[in-house]
């Protein structure tokens, strides 16, 4: 009930028109399945990169800055909320995922991932993650409840993708910041992890490393390069993730605890000169992708369509990509692709940096521009 | 013994170059793991379908027509041989797939897929199977060991690809015969089948509907459009096959005895205005595509590569395919297809109707044009 009046509250005070002065733009696109509109609803966020739906339909989104902001579907954008921790806005590093606490409705908390400064006052940085209290005017009692490690002098390779379990635990994906990437194969840093903790930043028993010596206990799988994307899987409740090659390679892997996803050791990344290259793509101990693309799509970050809009989508994966402005759809049966469909490649321009379902059974795009879209695919009447 | 015999006869006797005057034309091509060679080794074929290694190297090759070649990797084609049974000629048609018997060095028999008339003089035809020995000269011994009912009349879907079970059984694939397309859900005939026999044309008693009244007891599986693609995986032993779909909807299947894959019930054919098509794509107890095509790829056959030459190729499933004269390559992990590689897009001109790994490991194609080519795959150096 609170949320409701929060919502009321900020509409009144903070919203501006996100679209400018034009309306909101509508493309019919016919794919294999459904016909399609793709509308813009909002063209004016500033570098957005993690989008979040409140359960009564607005979206909180971040943009990469380091400012947030509450957005409404008619295309209404706040002012920036305060009480967001202070980030290193530098390369990839900046402001970049946002989650919505399960029992929001009763805690009202909110996760923020972001690149955090050394606060010894060294070079290094660090992806971390902070949880907050959603109020009428921004953020109150933020909580650092994961801090990545070592802090690294890189701009790049945050990972940083925030998704809940169906157990209530939380899932931090993490990049192996590039120059340190050898760094994946080894249990004493966070560079190139998954990690899993409870939502108050303590570490489950039940991880996979728990009493290990020398490996950090948050940690539930290693071997990744650069973890964007993540969803749960709707029937088995698995965690599935999407993460980015070095050139070609982007791997689509359902990360086991404990388990070697392979990098740097094994990839399927490519030099496009045609000669057998030297990387090797299987590596004895480490887990094949589950599914892979080269060329390269650069994958954002995917859902699992569950609604009753688009009826057969119903249970496939959308894994949105920045190459192309494309959504890679998938068609699954059980686990194992069995087709993909390219989707929206002509009808959106811009890199597409974040996909969800809204609570509307919608599907939500925001893209990664200095004049970033809000899009809203919808089946076409 | 007899076989290298035959084979200097042959040459001495009926070889004539399939080159013309020009010599083997190389190209080379870049792909994500092998650079290689595109060879064309012989251009003078008509229409050939389907081909087959003799333990030496040799080659049988099809020709629609009704006309059976012996063809050496040197680009030598052989004189008509004999023995050939007299074929339906007409749209899909004609003399279609040969397959070399398992212990062929020590039985000589060879088998031969065709579109046979009906022997009552009737307007039918169907997909009949003859095995015969080979001969210096040609083929004798020739007795028809499958012949398709209904005979009925249709130019189209014949399916007719011939592959061994390890456990020395012969698959025979086939069509619906497009305008008997729901035949494929009744087990009275063989349109829409896979069909599993011993060599000499008898039923194995552990085929699924042997006993079943009103079942035809060769039936292996059905539900199925026009398959005409089938291999053995070199590992699990079972039994792949790749079908044409209707428009969109080529499928991969791993055909499980008496199992129903759902054509024409079940589709992932496309309207390509891009409405919701009525055609339903689960339909409850038939077997989902392990792998589809959309748009259609138009499917011919396929091979798992189990060769020293392609290391990186080694255990992956190359399907042939007459639209954009290409190879699909498909990575797999298990059973599971983990990546789709297109290949030789550019480098192939013409339909590519045959892919055959040879006894050297290299990789040959033929295309289906009234000057057929033979090509060849190397690495490159
Ligand atoms: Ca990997
Ligand atoms: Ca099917």
């Amino acid at each position: 009930m609170l949320r409701k009046l929060v919502a009321l509250a900020v509409t009144a005070a903070l919203f501006g028109s996100g679209l400018g002065s034009t309306d909101a733009l509508a493309e019919t696109v016919s794919t294999e399945r459904h016909k399609v509109t793709v509308s813009t609803l909002a063209d004016k966020l500033e570098k957005p990169w993690g989008m979040a739906f409140l359960p009564a339909g607005d979206l909180l989104i971040t943009e990469k800055s380091g400012t947030l902001r509450r957005v409404t579907l008619s295309g209404d954008i706040s002012s920036p909320l305060s009480g967001v921790p202070a980030v290193v806005d530098r390369s990839q590093g900046g402001l970049l995922d946002i989650a919505v606490d399960p029992n929001f409705g009763d805690n009202q908390y909110v996760y923020l991932s972001y690149s955090e400064a050394d606060p010894q006052g060294g070079e290094g940085n660090s992806t971390a993650v902070m949880r907050a209290k959603l109020t009428a005017n921004g953020l109150t009692n933020g909580k650092v409840i994961f801090r990545g490690a070592p802090k690294y002098k890189s701009g790049a390779h945050f990972g940083s993708r925030l998704v809940f379990a169906p157990d209530g635990h939380l899932f931090i994906t993490l990049g192996d910041r590039y120059s340190a990437m050898n760094d994946a194969q080894t249990l004493d840093n966070h560079h190139g992890k998954v990690v899993r903790i409870k939502p108050d930043g303590s570490v489950p028993s039940d991880n996979p490393f728990v009493g290990k010596q020398g490996a950090l206990p948050e940690i539930w799988s290693f071997g990744h390069r650069n973890v964007q994307g993540a969803a749960i899987h709707p029937t088995t409740g698995k965690l599935w993730t999407v993460e980015h090659g070095p050139k070609g390679g982007d791997e689509i892997n359902i990360p086991e605890a404990g388990h070697n996803y392979g990098w740097p050791e094994a990839t399927y990344g490519v030099d496009y000169d045609g000669s057998i290259i030297s990387d090797k793509t299987h590596v004895e101990g480490t887990v094949q992708p589950h599914y892979y693309w080269v060329p390269s799509i650069a994958t954002s970050n995917m859902i699992f369509y569950t609604g009753d809009k688009f009826p057969a989508w119903k249970g496939d994966l959308l894994v949105a990509a920045l190459k192309g402005s494309q959504v890679a759809r998938l068609d699954l049966d059980g686990d194992r692709v069995m087709h993909e469909e390219t989707l929206f490649e002509e009808a959106v321009t811009q890199r597409i940096r974040d996909i969800e379902q809204g609570p509307d059974g919608y599907i939500y795009l925001i893209t990664d521009d200095r004049n970033g879209q809000l899009i809203q695919i919808k089946p076409a009447q």
